[in-house]
């Protein structure tokens, strides 16, 4: 789904941040959320829906030559780590797909391999053939388990921010596919949307999302979702044994990681493994602060 | 969403056809329908949710240079003709969309005309930008008005088969866009999906689809999934006015029209405009015959 725009003091106005504020002029359904969450939420029936569309581009989202079958795994765990955010059980997924003929086989065992994984089916979908870099498109329904449905928006000042596991083990799994090194490149290639979390957490959070972008730049947008800003502890937050301390900083402004990243009232424990790496203040001119200060430079990925 | 695939004897087998055989194996909820449906039909909360993706890409289903607003109409009509031909009423659409700088307004204002027109509110989607040709998708639900939900599997001998109007006017419209004639080019570029009629017919029908890739393929396609063959009387089906009497076997073989083509028994009369234009016999060798004897060469579109 659309990533909430960062203020320009954090960022700077990009062409995806003003297409998606005319998207949200045709977005005034109280489902959509002003386009402002990980997911629609839509009352159907007795019950709701959670949804979410996310695409990927050969080239900007996956390596020229990586396996097809991590890159449907990706797909589909990327969306699911989106209803994950939500506390929502998997419904179901459409595929949009590009042929390739070389490369379909594989493309199937990894769709097949993470949808039996996550125990999600497969309701439908449509296939094009294209020319020139391919892009999937998939659709995810979940059903809420927990009302209301978490939202971006409720972080209050005096909440603890969590975090359910470490940051940087897929830029470590990534650089590992690219300079094929021995290193384990599962984190990058095989992420796992932290479903079960979500679910746990659901009825007691104040604010969540899933980290995708980056620890600081997610942050940063549910800080301006929620009107706060998050003094992030640095020294709190967790690492893959591997990365170097050198490259924490750079840890916290990568993506991919899939974790859930949540508020709770300041003496609730999350009944699932977490780290407490910081909480919310009254809001100041950023939306972060790490360790006391502003960070400087660029906060994650932009999907530009 | 996914066509059927014809039978090898009237199509041959495809790459389309191979993908979409191994994507069924992975579709085994009854909400996936087998993949051979229009859409995907699912119990939710105490009631039916409809639910198709389709996708569009640039040199394939649209032309180099096209407006892009019509493109948009065009990608939200062609979702929300799959709702009607299950007669479900549109509940919302997520986009999935590739910037390019110059045409994302004359896109917005497309796709803004479009659910306003049809009172469909976007819920969410995603953008990405990418290099090369760029691809479109579109995830349109609805609720369904009438149970069972009209599928394709239905229809039987001494049913009669009808449709909602003339076949032709989008092959006009394209070639005047084309060749930049005066002639009108709108039934091309802004096609109307017959939601009104879809909900008027879904109780009755006992099978219904909409004609988006031909007459003669996508009637093709609704006898073999109700293991029928359809008798088509030439003579019956109306065409454009502006239509040359010699391309009238050329107009049942082009898409784009987005009619709903639908089976009612024998003495029942729909309760909207359709033209009647054959009837369902026992299953012969081919899926279509018109005028009594199989037509030769390609039925029509394949999105291969």
């Amino acid at each position: 789904m659309w990533r909430q725009p960062l203020h320009p003091i954090d960022r700077g106005v990009s062409k995806e941040s003003a297409l998606i504020e005319a998207m949200r002029a045709l977005a005034t359904h109280p489902a959509a959320r002003a386009l402002a969450d990980d997911c629609a939420v839509l009352d159907f029936g007795g019950e709701t829906m959670v949804l979410t569309h996310d695409m990927m581009v050969e080239g900007v989202h996956w390596l020229p030559g990586q396996d097809m079958a991590d890159v449907a795994w990706k797909l589909v765990a990327t969306n699911l780590s989106d209803l994950a955010s939500k506390g929502a059980e998997p419904v179901g997924v459409l595929l949009g797909y590009t042929l390739d003929n070389d490369e379909d086989a594989r493309f199937i065992e990894g769709l097949g391999a993470a949808l039996a994984t996550f125990g999600v089916p497969l309701l439908g979908g449509d296939t094009v053939s294209g020319n020139g870099p391919r892009s999937l498109g998939l659709t995810a329904l979940g059903r809420a388990t927990s009302h209301p449905v978490p939202d971006r928006r409720g972080a209050r000042v005096g909440d603890v921010l969590w975090i359910t596991g470490p940051v940087g083990a897929a830029m470590l799994g990534f650089e590992a596919l690219r300079d094929g090194t021995a290193a384990d490149s599962t984190a990058f290639r095989r992420p796992v949307p932290r479903l079960a979390e979500g679910r746990a957490l659901a009825g007691m959070v104040t604010a969540m999302m899933d980290v995708s972008d980056g620890l600081l730049i997610d942050a940063a947008r549910m800080a301006d979702a929620s009107n706060v800003t998050f003094a992030i502890d640095s020294a709190s937050v967790a690492f893959p044994p591997a990365l170097p301390a050198t490259r924490r900083d750079e840890a916290m402004r990568w993506g991919d990681d899939y974790e859930l990243l949540f508020c709770l009232p300041a003496r609730s424990v999350p009944p699932i493994p977490a780290v407490r790496i910081g909480h919310a203040v009254a809001r100041m001119a950023t939306a972060v602060t790490v360790d006391g200060v502003p960070p400087e430079g660029r906060l994650g990925y932009s999907h530009d």
